[in-house]
């Protein structure tokens, strides 16, 4: 390496060093913000975030930043291959960003605070038309930001999810949820036939919060979270967040009346979490640490949460322990409650959704996200074709915007994000194929070797995954790239043995 | 006005709003650091506080800021009032730190910071000689860094404390102490021959962590507390932190067998959140919030703790709330809780000492910090001197360092702090004389209406705090400076009165 591509990776690095210590406190007051701040502090919190936020954009916007990006990625095959990923990575955030003035960006985040705004007061009012004005304007400002990047596709979507998911194609995605669609369908037609009564009267019992917060820690410990790299927090809207190196928080929240929504909460946060906290130093020294998509973050999430989490063998594992924290249930047998855990029921609701119809909910979501993106829908309709879809899908129809399209957050910031669920999970399916062939995974689970799993994880599936686009990384563990047949695969056997198809 | 001095403000406003943007960073994530952030992540958030220091170094040692500060000192008298007291705070703090440069301020801060490990190590190895190499660095970067200041006194000590108390004086407090020491130790003496058997057995009783929670709960909103400005947290030690505007929290302990030391550390810090919480906007805006001395903080904090919490009012007006609460004390009569609250035991830990020993565990400390910057001990000789006061004054000796020298983690940082606790005594019962003057408070504490003494608190206690130096503040009050007799005018009628003398 010469001594100018030295110079200026140095410089580079100084400059990200910098921004690591923004993004540490901006990390660390989001997660105060949505955790434990008090309810008159918020304001000031967010002032002091649109602060960082804009500290964090003059350094990317830097004629010097820029400089060193472009002139490193002019010189890129003369680096190290994790200063390759590095330079990969910042470069295509400069040719997205590149247009983008200080006034946009303060129109675009000015336009996601409104609208976040605007959509709680909506779907506590249950009424969409608050929040549809705050749609077309996030429609708009998206549409700008797009029109402005310096390289994009002719296909609108093509951008959006190409964001979250780096060489991800509307193409593509349309043969992926075909395929869903067809066989995950097809069993639940099945299913609504079949003979088989699945005990479900205990899966509303009351249990305290107390007790729920006990047996929370106890999975945690049992999956193998880190308590000395992060912590469980409470928050309506569970979620995992990446504070700083060694440092991953998760939260969960606590219904009286709705245990297992807790305890599948914290399995597949706990998922995020094991991934974050297994990211290697020398990614945070190099400044690529997290960088892995959200269908990477996805698929580990629902590993845990479904392919481990809701299989016959960790239930058994946590039977004992269950049945003598919980005298609430001791009149239910281990095969009830697995049956239990595992009913299939079409609902309204995309995040207590069962296993098998969590996929239609997000194909809703994908036809509905492209749609709008190509115009093919207006604002004032979505509504309309949200219902007609879950009653075509699913069979339920939404009886109001709060249990309809209010439900989720996500559009308040844009659209591309709904897709990575969905290829979480036929990710997930693929490497645990490998898995399973090197070892007997669900033997593993049932024995409490839930290490052994962690361990084939982190150095197959996490150990690449900041450091390779999607395809390179699931073809690095697979030896292909995405293919929902496996998925499909585990939940026609899974299903089939449940209700005796 | 004249728009050149409106220019220089202009700047001077624009540069602290960075700051302010900058130390509200560092606010909450010392205050995360110190109450859940994981054991593995305290590192890399010490390094994030560090970078957030030093910008804020950059930004007072920029030529920029400094010219601004002495710009507008030369032009002092044509300020409004409120711009008067910033740049009067503000050149204070340039006389003091002109001189310290990067190198200096980060070995102070080195200093500090291994100390404090140095002294936590020490504490639970119950071993001084691990602390005492590092207490000679404490003391060697004191003198430097009071050896490079612009402006200082020829007295050692008065360069101390008068960082914490403005304008106070060694010589005012020798007199202030003496006074406190005569008439403390003699009444010591006529509690120790008073026939007054006082009932304490039950102040060790079990009472659940749960329990004590809901009583926190239940003083904090009895007090006042705002918990939409604020929250209450968990630590070892408790402490008030001010993180920004609207945004007070306060932390407090629970121990299982000392029920106590929670009830009244919560209601010494919701005295210091109160106080925080009334501090006005403008004072934000102008940057001079929070300005106010140690030695009012700790009046407000302790005049709530004490006054109110220890008084007879009080515990009549908690006392069903209390019993309801509490099967624990169902054979304690409100006379024996209130005499056991208050009993005098001459003790070696400072933070669980009586009302009335308070003050000479505060004396030992200051006669040991004069002797100390004034070269009269030596590090060696200091667990000795201690013990021997301790003896002397209280008639107790410290068996190990622990319970000790090493019981305070004050002088990791320095000296000059601890008079301000015996101060804030004294203010308060001189601001108390003249509110009672006024209206009856112990009647509208046993009314359980606090917040009619609070309301009086804010328009005479708080309102000008941060706008004042500490003489001209308690003058403003009650006509007059710094004055021992009214406090121990209080404590003997109190004591007397409980052991009958």
């Amino acid at each position: 390496m010469n001594q100018q591509i030295k110079n200026h990776l140095e410089t580079l690095n100084s400059l990200l060093d910098e921004i690591k210590r923004y993004s540490h406190c901006y990390a660390l007051m989001s997660y105060d913000r949505e955790t434990v701040c008090p309810v008159n502090a918020q304001e000031n919190e967010g002032d002091t975030l649109q602060f960082l936020s804009a500290k964090v954009f003059a350094i990317t916007n830097s004629d010097e930043y820029i400089a060193c990006v472009k002139y490193l990625h002019d010189h890129i095959d003369e680096l190290e291959t994790i200063d390759q990923r590095l330079v990969t990575l910042l470069y295509r955030s400069y040719l997205d960003e590149i247009n983008i003035t200080p006034e946009i960006d303060a129109e675009r985040n000015k336009i996601y605070t409104e609208s976040y705004i605007a959509w709680i007061k909506a779907k506590n009012k249950d009424d969409y038309s608050l929040f549809a004005p705050n749609l077309k304007k996030i429609i708009a400002i998206s549409d700008k930001i797009i029109s402005l990047r310096q390289e994009k596709s002719s296909v609108p979507y093509d951008n959006y999810i190409g964001h979250f998911e780096y060489g991800m194609t509307s193409e593509r995605l349309d043969n992926f949820f075909e395929s869903l669609k067809n066989r995950i369908v097809l069993l639940l037609k099945k299913i609504k036939k079949s003979d088989v009564k699945i005990r479900t009267d205990f899966l509303t019992r009351k249990i305290s919060i107390e007790k729920q917060e006990k047996f929370s820690k106890y999975l945690l410990d049992l999956i193998g979270f880190d308590f000395d790299c992060g912590l469980l927090g409470t928050t309506e809207h569970p979620f995992t967040s990446e504070i700083g190196y060694k440092d991953v928080r998760i939260t969960t929240h606590y219904y009286e009346d709705l245990f297992l929504s807790n305890v599948f909460s914290v399995i597949h946060e706990v998922g995020h979490a094991i991934f974050g906290q297994s990211e290697l130093k020398e990614y945070y020294d190099h400044h690529i640490s997290n960088s892995m998509s959200m269908g990477m973050h996805e698929s580990v999430s629902r590993f845990y949460e479904n392919r481990i989490g809701r299989s016959k063998a960790f239930i058994h594992l946590i039977y004992p322990k269950f049945h003598e924290m919980f005298e609430e249930f001791a009149d239910v047998s281990e095969e009830e409650f697995y049956a239990g855990i595992n009913v299939v029921t079409p609902s309204l609701i995309r995040t207590e959704a069962d296993e098998l119809t969590y996929s239609l909910h997000i194909l809703i979501r994908y036809e509905l996200e492209k749609a709008i993106v190509e115009k093919k829908v207006t604002v004032e309709d979505l509504p309309n074709e949200w219902n007609r879809l879950y009653t075509e899908y699913l069979g339920v129809t939404p009886t109001s915007d709060k249990v309809g399209i209010l439900q989720d957050v996500h559009w308040t910031s844009g659209f591309g994000y709904f897709p990575t669920y969905a290829m979480g999970n036929a990710y997930n399916s693929m490497y645990f194929l490998k898995m399973n062939k090197e070892f007997d995974v669900m033997k593993a689970v049932e024995d409490g070797n839930i290490a052994k799993v962690t361990s084939w994880m982190k150095k197959n599936v996490f150990k690449k995954a900041s450091l390779l686009d999607p395809d390179d990384w699931i073809k690095d563990i697979v030896g292909k790239t995405l293919d929902p047949e496996p998925y499909l695969d585990y939940l026609e056997e899974k299903y089939s043995e449940i209700y005796k198809l």
